[in-house]
Parts: C-alpha cells; structure tokens; sequence
C-alpha cells in the first residue's frame, strides 16, 4: 500500500553539490534516494521543502517520499542512517497523511548564516564560517538588519536568472548577534527565501560592517529592487537551513 | 642570524596521519614544515610538546622551530596562515629564548574528549565525536574518573609498543560533564600522558558507563598495570589536545 513519509534531515554540504539531485555530481538528494531505493527496493523520488545550493548545510531540512511499504518510520529512521554517509543524518521521520507536501505546505522557513569576525581563522568550523580578518562595525549591521523585517519585494537580493514570478516575501524575524563562539550569526526567518537571498542580503550586511555603505543606504538598495546595487552574495558554507515550519 | 620560534596551532587532524612527520602519509609536522621552507627558503624542523595521533585534533599543540631569518613572528603568524590548508591554523607565534624546548618545558597538557551519547548522530560534527546511540550511566563514570586524579603507574592504559621507561604520570584534574550541546565532554590535565593513554581510559569510562564493569573494577583495573583488563581504545575523533602549559 502507498504510505507517504516525512524526514527531517541534518547535512553538511561540503562534499556535495547542493540538495537538487544532478546528471553527475553528488547531491544529497541523490544520496538520500539511493539508500531509500535499498531499503525499499522501489524508485523513490523525495520533495523538499526547497533547494539549498552547493556547499550550504541544514539542521532541519524536511523532506517528503511516497512508496509502497510496510516498513514503519523507525525502520526508515534506523536504516537510513545505518546505509547514509556520516555527513547526512535522518533526525525523524514520522507517517504522514497524503495530502501533506513539503513544499507547498511551508509556512516558515528559518536560516542562520555565521560569521567568524576575528583575526585567527579556525582550523575545526573552517566549513561552517565566513571567515572574516577585519573587525565590523556590527552595531550598524544591527541597523540594517531591521530594514529586512516585513513584508519587502526582495528583488534587489535575489540571485541572477532565477525563475519565480513574485520577489515579494514576508520576514517574520531577522537578528544578527554575538556568539560566545565568537562567531556573528544571523538568523532570520520568513513565509519563503528567493534563491540566494540570504546569502546576498549578509554580502551586503558585510558591506555595512566593513563601512562600505550605511544602513540607510541598505535600506535604500532593499527598496531599489536592483540585484546590481546590492553586495556580492555571501559564501556557501556560512549558510544554515535551520527548520521549516508547518500548518 | 639563528632565532627561534614558538607557534601555537590547531588542527584539525581529520585528514592527516597525525602530528609526525611520516615518508608517505600527510601529517601536520609536513604541512607546517613546507610552508616554513617556503617562507625561509631554508630546510626547518619543528619539535611539538609531543606527538599526536592519527585522527585527533588540537586546539593548541605548541610547538618550535629555529632558523636563520629576519622575518618577525608576525610575519611568521600572517605567511603560514596564508600558505597552509584551512584545516590547518596558527593561532599565535612568538620569539622565544634558545632555551626553549616545546616538549622539553611542557609542565602541564590538557585533553578533551567529546562524546555524542544520543540516539540521532550528527551530521555537522560527526569529524568530533565518538557517537555512542544507547544511554550511557553518567554517574558511574564520573566515579570511575575521580581514580585517576593524582599520581598513578598508568601501565594499564599505554599503548601496546610504546617506548617510554616510567608509566607513570601526575593527572591534577580529570573531569566528565554533560555540556549543553549533548556532548559528555571528558577532560584530563596531567604533567604528560602515555601513548594512547586519553584513549585508553575513555574507552574503558565507556565499558563503565555501559554497565559492563563497576567504578571499582575501573579503580582495579588501574591498579592492576594491566592493559589486556582495560577497555577497548576510543576512536581518535572525539579527542583534542586542548592547551600545552610552559613554565
């Protein structure tokens, strides 16, 4: 009988090629797919709640399979991370109704993106930092930060080529603060992200830290809609799908 | 003019066959040592405060060298930072009197070793811990690791081959504590450590705190001298060489 399943994910996206699966390079996606295609002996297709690219990792990306089983949760739970490379971890994964999407049924989605603002760079986070030598200036960062909260068209912060009809997008929250780790993480969480919208809206938060341009101008750009006034887009591997939200 | 140096480094020694310079493998002496030849075009040789193995980490391995150069430390600090792998990191250098021996004048040494004792791995830290899925008796182990506080003949715990003539060694602090990330963190302070020693205890903790031996056959165990009655030797992953301590 068609059961539909829902699997929360942890990965670190160092080694692969971002979540979508790929003609050839590894994705975790992919990676997932063929350890569900051996527990179940069928083809099993995964939907996630979104892509994230090359490089970026995920505390709690969620994903939903359908497929033909009597297998409960747990043994997927077990079995998954029994046959996953240790860089992909299933968290849960719970018996879903079948009318349940991933990622139609978002409602939020929440990133964090670290900084580690200090001259040493670290040998053991080096994969999951910006590493950034000169001190910013992070009460100005603060300021901007502010700018992003609410309903905005994001169209100055998303990523060339990109498909989607409306830039329109409502952030619930967005704070940047110190770490005891001495990283700055920021945080922010909304009803959706356009594609490489976190990373440009920190490129351009770093351009404030570095003096470059004032939270007013950030707030001048945000409301531009013009990509080619904005920062350059922040590095994968500071980036953090935290958790999605449903219903 | 001949001058020395003392660096202070961390590691990450996920990809290296450890501290010691090897004729095949990649080791982090090598690595360090290359771009110290880069820099002074000179053939350097660094002496660390003592060796680490294959697989374990340092937060602050202290280490010196000598040669023939006008170069500051801080240009030693910037150059060697820019040269070497991101998984590599010089976290300080300074001048140091010819007297100095890294391993010599190492009074005190601190280690750390991380347990993951939860039924999820994790995918972001799985290069850090020992993951151990079923529930471990916390209180038993914090028993069994008040015996190895003070001076001890640690013959029970060295590494099979190992060269040295006394086993034994003065541990001033030794502590297990359940750390907000869900790590059971143990950490050993001593005068020095055997090969494999760390290792060898947290992995005979582990039978403690799996029930299948008590916190006073740890203590008889200890007593004992002998290394067939001890547990099986911790994966090098969880451990780090927190800080050398000098004078």
């Amino acid at each position: 009988m068609e059961k539909k399943f829902r699997i929360t994910t942890e990965y670190d996206g160092t080694a692969y090629h971002g979540w979508q699966r790929q003609k050839s390079d590894r994705s975790i996606q992919s990676e997932i797919e063929k350890a569900l295609t051996v527990m179940t002996r069928q083809r099993v297709t995964l939907a996630a709640s979104g892509r994230t690219d090359a490089g970026v990792h995920a505390l709690g990306q969620v994903a939903h399979f359908t497929c033909d089983t009597t297998l409960l949760p747990e043994a997927f739970f077990l079995g998954l991370n029994s046959l996953l490379p240790d860089d992909i971890v299933i968290k849960s994964c719970e018996a879903v109704a079948a009318t349940f999407h991933a990622r139609y049924d978002a409602k939020r989605k929440t990133y964090r993106y670290r900084i580690l603002n200090r001259k040493v760079p670290s040998a053991l986070d080096h994969r999951y930092v910006w590493h950034i030598r000169k001190k910013l200036l992070i009460e100005n960062m603060q300021a901007a930060t502010e700018h992003v909260i609410g309903k905005h068209d994001f169209k100055a912060f998303e990523g060339a080529g990109s498909p989607r009809s409306s830039t329109v997008r409502n952030i619930f929250r967005a704070e940047l603060s110190k770490k005891k780790d001495g990283c700055l993480n920021f945080e922010i969480e909304g009803d959706g992200f356009l594609r490489y919208m976190v990373r440009n809206i920190v490129g351009t938060l770093v351009e404030v830290g570095r003096g470059k341009i004032t939270p007013q101008e950030f707030k001048a750009i945000l409301e531009s809609r013009d990509r080619s006034r904005a920062g350059a887009t922040a590095p994968p591997q500071g980036l953090f799908l935290v958790s999605v939200a449903y219903g």
